[in-house]
């Protein structure tokens, strides 16, 4: 199950200047809900479906306070890998749990999972804090 | 010949948030109009003419309240395998057949076709909800 | 010599909606003018020079009540093969021809075309109705 | 159903000479047997299964006496179109089908089919005349 | 842990000719071994380490009385997800375990594996019957 | 019509070194033969077909004595371009003209033409002087 | 030493619509100044330095009244061959001196220059006529 | 440690004009803050950690007053070779050693760091003088 | 200075199959010697010369008792990070040290070396047990 | 004119072993034949001729005692720029003077030529010591 409580964060060292960090991680997999039904617990079942999804999941966010620990960000994509979750939750959720932690100027989340059934997947989902200018 | 009663759609997880979705089949094919007549239940007459034409769709939409269910989506798109139709004309139909399940914010469709006489054509067909603010 | 007489056209069959169609043909080819005098009856003389020009021609309209026929525009642009012209000419001509008869929303012609002298040239032109939009 | 009956051939203008020739169709497409079940005459049924498989297929042969007329191999190929075949029997298929017309010196046909389950296949099978030198 | 008893054959369609068949998953994932010791029950501990590796493995061979069943092939590669095991033993157990259920005239298996420290590493090894003429 | 008379040779400036030359023309193009006629003055006539066939011509070629002239090669490459002849003729004829001129150690061509009907054609002939060790 | 009065205009053919000319040379070669110190009559002089740079230019421009000839065009890039000159100046000079000969709407030029020292150079400038609508 | 007092500039050739200097090192290296501390006079400890890290820099600027020297800027980016940093810092330090010497119009540097835990990360951070139009 | 008793091994888990190990790191950095003299301690001086090499080295080989640990042969490449060494030493030197602890059937080094002074150098050495049959 | 005296070699530091070492520059140039006459004092002079050549020079060798010198390479081969000098003898002479001062065991120059009349241009010359075993 996805773990949030695993993203660290650090003082950004530049906070009076808005920059754009962007991070992709290649190597994203989770399950796929079995029999349809999104689980927190899910597991392999080799015979019963529940079949892996893989994916590129890329991070854009101009940060406020704080900015995001590279190795607590790599342990929290782990924590999808044997989860059962459809593509347009996991992004979301990717965008929720960040958003939580760093409370950015604009955080994106863009996960761009592989074919499916012959159908190719990309889902972007984007967060704009209240007073953010652009 | 086109079936979208195939069609079915999901509750989005996220009604809240404007994302964008955009899903990807390289696999498209349906048949060139007989003698240039479209047909709803056109064969593949190989002494007649009727050719195979090859290309990508893309779809790429806002969700408002519903979301398309990915298995459902192929078996539409398989559905053009023996109908004879015209480029624009398919583009077209699938956007609306789309528009008419999904009710989205905003909603494309871009056909990319194999070259025939030596031409590629490429359409593309966009609809927008009366109230999308963009 | 181009003969825009070959082009045909057929019904918009969504004249309602404003789509865009992009045909590309990658096997244009037409002569050099012959000591720099354009010539619509041109021919290739290898000892006097009119060297052969080769390039691609990319279409891209909003089509408005007329659709461009494939295979009459194949015709059209092979009507160049013979034919003395500057790349200049070849890419606005192009643009009046199908302008006339399709009177669409928006038209642009692209030719690109292999490199000579070790140069290589990009022309585009655009049409816009007086009353389009955009 | 595969009609090896539509191929054509012609008299090899250059029977003294050991040369090659390669054809390669990036648009073939058949079904998935269904059930499992090869069948000469299946049909697409969306909801049975007997899914779409797409591929490219490349032959290379030396000829002898003969060579293959494009526009006829074109055709044979479209025949796969609504025929449920495994992919290792619809390679070893095409090249008997080409070695009883042609008698070639050397013939090989490549299948190169898209994704299925996550996994990709390439499938070759070669044929020598008993007396081919190389 | 590696389930060989998921592996499926079917006769070969065409016994009698040597041909080669290569199958390509990209999405092949295991796990590090847990402080370099490998297991068969492994499990992705975020706090004890474990890290997910992920590669392309690449299996050819020719045929001799049995061809490997698609999709029983994909099921048995997921059933690395959670196992920890090193590349070396991966690459050589796959091997192992097509050979015993195929008894090919040749196979191969290649594990090319995404950087880990800076390092690239792609493993190959092949088994040959022993009657194999080539 | 091909015209072989255009070939001009210059002497070998390394006559007792076995070297390898490659010559490669993007821009070649010849007529598909009217009616699946040959014709050495065939014309392109827009409304009886006679369609523009397009490809890439390599040769490679190891000298004996003279080397071919690289304008006088480009010229009579030219001089097909209002040619009806078939890929294997031409092939096979550039090949003939080009050993007549040059009595090479050894040479080969290769065409590799456009996409007709859905089908790609590359077609390799090569001579080898008598006498030549490889 | 550049010589701009090698540059040759002729007459915009269509004056009165805003299109675009791009023209690419792969080929620009000039000199490093030596000891730092530019020289309209360097040479190249190997055992002192004034090593050869090498680079791209691209031009693009909305003629007004007269375009560039494209023969004139590569002679006058050629004149650069043996000139000391810094990418700065190199840039802004082909600028001026094709400002000059053309009056255009609208005229950029880019210099994309070849490592040296392990930085790639790309140095952009842009002139617009006073009345340039865009 | 990072040594300002490394670059050098020179006068803008062009100061009446706003034009734009790209310049890229594809041979930027640091290392890792050894137990996540920043040093000014880190070393390269194998036993330790204190791993290198690798990337691209690619500095955008309009210049005002003064041009970068290009080989002064090699030297300051080899400067970072033997240094504790973090990306995000090396990003804006490098923008602001730059802005305090060129006090440009408009300057922007982008860090694209090589995958560290199969994560790869892309900061760009930017500096527009208060009275730049753009 | 190479330090190549960072160097660990571990026992080749299928010792009796002749198999191949490949590896890549494409992060390998040293330092050009300084006044051409190589130097197993020297340092980068900005004022003195001495610039940063990079690089690629592939590793190939067949193992017989031993394979090389990964971890191990990152820190080892390390280790030339400030060390002054040409590149035909270090690609021979680096095999000299590998064959030493793995005693392999064959081992190759590849050293891919980035552009200078506008020429690029690969470097590849090998080794062969005596008694190896291949 | 060429300049072979500024070819300097060093002692190959591994002279028991035999390996490969392979240098590229991408940015040789030299200058046409005036009048097909080829000059060890050619100029290029804009009116009457002579026009640039470019091209990739790739010297691949196995050394016995001596190792090139990489900076003379790159002077001896700048010292083509303005030598009026034909491909095939530009590359048989860069073979000439490199095994002159190297007397290697195997030694290749290929010049890879840009395209001049639509034509591209790739020439490959060997040495082979007498006793070379391979």
């Amino acid at each position: 199950m996805p773990q949030p409580e695993l993203l660290e964060t650090f003082d950004n060292p530049y906070p009076g200047r808005e920059y754009v960090i962007q991070m992709t991680s290649t190597e994203f997999t989770s399950l796929c809900p079995l029999g349809g039904v999104e689980s927190d617990a899910a597991e392999l079942d080799l015979l019963k479906g529940g079949a892996p999804d893989f994916g590129t999941i890329q991070i854009e966010y101009v940060p406020a306070e704080r900015c995001i620990e590279l190795k607590s960000l790599k342990l929290y994509l782990w924590s999808f890998r044997n989860d059962g979750i459809f593509y347009e939750r996991a992004v979301n959720r990717i965008l929720d749990d960040l958003v939580r932690v760093l409370t950015p100027s604009r955080l994106s989340v863009t996960g761009d999972f592989n074919v499916r059934g012959g159908i190719k997947s990309v889902i972007t989902a984007t967060h704009r804090a209240v007073s953010a200018t652009r």
